[in-house]
């Protein structure tokens, strides 16, 4: 019987646990904070705040290829502490003063503290990783799955970089934005997906399978994010009011408005976007004429796409469905979640 | 022949380059800039910054333990870039300025591109270590080094944290300030010589005296840098004016101060570093009564200590002294250098 994802995100959330452990030192509370284990007077929190996506795409997709889930729980523990990291990092980057309707590290502790932590999230990634090797995986399979995380590690900067640049700049094209997510997003999913299947498998057909499975899950995965950076609920989403709009955020409904509107909504876009700030009274503006536009539609319709090509490197694979399932699962939800 | 110190700093160079190749990415010129090899506008500026301390321990542990320099340089490189990636970061959090008499990389980039960029080298240090495979190193070394490595990075982090800490803090005590240096300067010189060493034997017994070596190295490489800090010649430091005294940071001589001063002298100290921050004017008050405390010896007096300590680990090693001596040469630069 395949596990569920219920099973998985308890069994991840407890290597955490054991990884980032209790040394009375500030950096392991920020951590702890972070992660939602924390409050912010240091009392137990008990709720672990992230989705634990990409260790449970590691997770099934090391189930889908045959492979044991609890061989491979530091490797899939290692992948959540690299996005956490990212996370970090990222609201630094933007200023973001909120994360699952609670004050960011960085306005917390302060900058300084909170991008050490960050680098201490990474390192920590890397400590997880090694730990395969007390579950009996081979030094070579680690030293592989240490240089697949680290190469996606490295495209994620790339693409993270490539985003900074992209909010000052108002000629960002579709072809930009999507070689932009493939580095910040798809990178690391791809490398979940194909870690779990390297982990259970030497077949390199079913490991490149894996590999561009994932790359196009992160590409409909990061589409809906944007999507939802629009037009999602803000109370699900746990971010700040259409943080993406006031960032000048060049996501994909928004090049499409700038691209496709006409006329006087086509003047009004540019003149928003080419201000140094877009005011929390502009939002509004901006949402009318990027529905005007079909803006929305047109993300959707890429989003699908991703997720049908997605969905077909999982049947080429010619696994058992049964197997599949529990994983195809996810795919599903991730595609329809409204958070 | 037992290679000397100019020779390994080219081949590293060398080695350097080969891995932060010029991808046409913003990411990858912030990093060229902040290595020396570009100036601001791109253009190729040849002159390496950094004194290349780490990977030179690292390489002359190799050979003093009788291994091949050339095989590890891949890991060599990589302390280098945990070091780099480390200023990067520092540099923000201290919102220093200037490094070797250039704007900071923060200063140019802004802070969200230079943090980033800083992530970018510290994953390029991991892609680094991996390379050791392609010169024959065994899948079960490589892993060891990148375990040792990843736990240096971790009490680095752990060090700066505490650092941070305590410059908000009048009462940090000398045991303080040796636990913080120890996690953040001295870990990371201890994973080079050992890193270094282990690359070269088998034998534990030398790897944990090359370990010990590095730590007490590390102790008094830090301590003669916090004596430059306030003695040094700017010129020739290359650090923005008394940096440390503006930024109230807890040094040895600055904690011996406090300690020790009586008096006026010791109350004017106690108001200047209870003071929100340090005036460049009052920069000389300071200096003044570290004198009359008699700081300075303290702090020499005490790295002589550390200094005798790591050779001492040296001595009781029992490697032939013909291998040690390039390794003596540099340890000597390095606590009677005044940059």
């Amino acid at each position: 019987m395949p596990e569920n994802l219920a099973t998985l995100q308890d069994k991840v959330e407890y290597q955490l646990k054991r990884i980032i452990y209790s040394k009375p030192l500030l950096v392991y509370d920020m951590l702890q904070y972070h992660l939602g284990w924390q409050d912010i007077k240091g009392h137990p929190h008990g709720k672990y705040f992230g989705k634990l996506i990409r260790p449970c795409l590691c997770l099934l997709s090391c189930q889908a290829a045959g492979g044991n889930t609890s061989q491979i729980l530091p490797a899939a523990a290692s992948l959540e502490l690299i996005h956490n990291f990212s996370l970090i990092h990222d609201d630094i980057e933007d200023t973001s003063c909120e994360r699952h309707n609670q004050p960011t590290v960085w306005k917390l502790w302060g900058q300084p503290q909170a991008i050490n932590a960050g680098d201490a999230m990474f390192t920590l990634a890397y400590l997880a990783l090694l730990k395969l090797r007390e579950n009996g995986v081979s030094y070579a399979k680690i030293m592989r799955s240490v240089q697949i995380l680290s190469e996606a590690c490295l495209k994620l900067c790339e693409g993270q970089s490539m985003d900074i640049t992209h909010e000052k700049r108002i000629d960002v094209s579709s072809e930009d934005y999507l070689k932009m997510i493939a580095q910040k997003t798809a990178a690391l999913i791809a490398a979940s997906t194909s870690i779990g299947a390297y982990l259970a498998t030497e077949d390199e057909r079913i490991l490149s399978s894996f590999y561009e499975f994932g790359k196009n899950l992160g590409m409909a995965y990061q589409i809906h994010d944007d999507i939802l950076g629009i037009w999602g609920v803000e109370g699900k989403t746990g971010k700040s009011i259409k943080s993406d709009i006031l960032l000048k955020k060049k996501t994909l409904p928004v090049i499409y408005g700038l691209e496709n509107s006409t006329g006087k909504n086509k003047k009004n876009l540019d003149k928003l976007y080419s201000q140094s700030s877009i005011e929390e009274e502009d939002i509004i503006k901006v949402v009318e004429i990027l529905n005007k536009s079909g803006a929305m539609n047109h993300a959707q319709k890429l989003e699908q796409h991703y997720y049908q090509q997605a969905l077909a490197q999982l049947d080429a694979v010619g696994i058992d469905p049964f197997r599949q399932a529990p994983l195809r699962e996810v795919v599903h939800f991730l595609i329809s979640r409204d958070y």
